[in-house]
């Protein structure tokens, strides 16, 4: 299993994207957003993510040339077009722009319309919070979950993140999305033969389901907190694809069947709307205490925060490197001999010999 | 089992609030929300609140005469202090403010620091909805959760309601709290002697269980999507309690064993921030009517919309009369009677010979 070094994975990235069709310029940003998310092991959304792209960009489903503008601008919100191309780079302008109103006037949300895949949304929202502010980021996608009580997929998993800025320490951060869990997981869980819990999926009836071969192909995703979930999914395809003017529900398309298919929302609070900032924070610092000295559960080490094992993960992927599955490996550096771009970092010297 | 008209059920409710110390006007608000909550089926926050609410007054642990302000205003959002009273008047106020402010800028935040109980979030949220808005609204409670784990409550089960305006139809509203389900119906199910699944609460060891019992005696309900609830619940606790400059936590009491115990937090957007109004409401027709199209599950009638269920629920009651279980009308007799308020209107007419 390949071990690979954050800058050299991104630059080989980079370099993917530009021969799949991307400005360089969109490359490096979009490459910058799935090495991070290795860093963080949120590894669905890390390079692995090359494959799908490079497809999609072959198929001529996302505009490898988009001009990203703002399209309007009032004094509380902006919206930002993506014009058919990724999500990386509008949904920076957007969090770039939210920043900017919330300094100004306390709060400031930031729509992008026309847009596809952004990577993962915790990066945004710690980046408005690593400008000291409260970060919301929201998107939708394409139907993957059953609404309660429901048959088919009709919901996206809409993921939401939350970033709450501490000091010293780094951001509080939340991402989630609306399943209960991912197909990764139970793809997993029906290549070893496990049952999974009910509350993961449905059977093809819309029936709760243990059987992890069965939940893949029926393909239903149970929401998280089952009507909750359900419905707070509903509410994300309002803000974030509705709101926005982006296609929502079986007209979104995350994956890139069609240009232009989801939305993004922004939203950056100050901490010191309504009190001072160092009153947020020693408010913060206590509550955050308290959450942590609870008590754990049996056969827990300790109670963590949200974020606690992505910032771990990444301290320590930063130091020792980003592991590739063999398979992974192996596909990328088909990928790369198919566009030409050279070796990936993790393979050694070509041989040129004849 | 008596069944009551809304209107004397109000008058009733507001007599005795009244009588329990509080201004007129204040006891008609928070009498016209717990009935309100009464007609939507929500019966946890209907009048069975009269109960507690007369209890903690009588203990001076709610602020009987809260001079409800504005502490703080900016371009995009206000602050009210809701004096350590509680939280309906207050909270019906920010709404009235964020509506204003994002009717002149596109959103609108208010929070209300220093509050008690708000009867049911989805109320404020769907005011919103009715002055043609987008709302949400949220509030922090002490702690009935276990934080994702951990073997002792934490966190607060801090409810989250949105609200869609909708073109001719209701609003589209979703109100939940943050746990899987309410101590409610794990009572239930323990009267019952039934099991409860795996995902409602959890042991005095922090361990799932399906004992109905042991997790009464544990007290510690889980959190819906597991980690996810969890770090959600942390997030409210910021948005609406400690942004607000209201305790959270182990210091927040929404159940008044201090005096002004948790925040709120409201937000509302124009639907038309980005594009034309009637454009929005087509495209959410379009989402909804597509939802409502999925096939159902097995032994499930049709999907439903959030709110769907309560908004059934009110049009029923509205022509039927509100339920109220027989141990509860005799509780609130009694109440009724040591207040001196005069019956109940379910009550025949009290015997008034010697």
């Amino acid at each position: 299993m390949p071990v690979v070094s954050a800058k050299p994975l991104e630059e080989f990235a980079a370099r993917v994207l530009t021969a799949a069709g991307l400005e360089p310029e969109e490359a490096a940003v979009i490459a910058g957003g799935l090495v991070q998310a290795n860093l963080r092991g949120v590894d669905t959304h890390g390079v692995l993510r090359l494959l799908q792209y490079c497809d999609c960009l072959a198929a001529g489903e996302i505009n490898p040339r988009p001009r990203v503008r703002v399209v309007s601008r009032s004094a509380g919100a902006v919206l930002v077009d993506a014009d058919g191309g990724y999500g990386f780079r509008p949904t920076l302008l957007a969090v770039e722009l939210a920043v900017e109103l919330a300094r100004e006037h306390g709060l400031g949300l930031a729509g992008v319309r026309a847009s596809h895949h952004f990577g993962m949304a915790a990066a945004y929202a710690e980046r408005i919070a690593e400008a000291g502010l409260i970060g919301m980021v929201t998107a939708n996608t394409g139907p993957v979950m059953a609404p309660f009580g429901g048959a088919r997929p009709a919901l996206g998993n809409n993921p939401i993140a939350f970033a709450v800025p501490r000091r010293p320490e780094p951001p509080l951060v939340l991402d989630m999305a609306l399943s209960q869990v991912a197909f990764g997981r139970i793809r997993l869980a029906a290549a070893e033969g496990r049952p999974i819990p009910t509350g993961w999926a449905y059977d093809s009836r819309g029936r709760p389901t243990t059987d992890a071969g069965e939940a893949l192909r029926a393909g239903l995703l149970a929401p998280m907190g089952e009507h909750k979930g359900s419905g707070l999914s509903l509410i994300v395809d309002v803000l974030a694809g509705i709101l926005t003017g982006s296609p929502v529900g079986h007209e979104a398309d995350a994956h890139g069947r069609r240009r232009g298919g989801v939305g993004h929302l922004v939203l950056a609070l100050r901490p010191d709307l309504f009190l001072p900032e160092a009153e947020f924070h020693a408010a913060l610092e206590r509550r955050l205490t308290e959450v942590l000295a609870t008590p754990p559960a049996e056969g827990v080490e300790r109670v963590l925060l949200p974020g606690d094992l992505e910032l771990a993960t990444a301290r320590r992927r930063e130091a020792e490197g980003i592991p590739l599955s063999a398979a992974l490996a192996r596909q990328l550096a088909a990928l790369a001999e198919r566009l030409g771009v050279g070796p990936p970092p993790w393979a050694s010297a070509p041989d040129e010999s004849p």
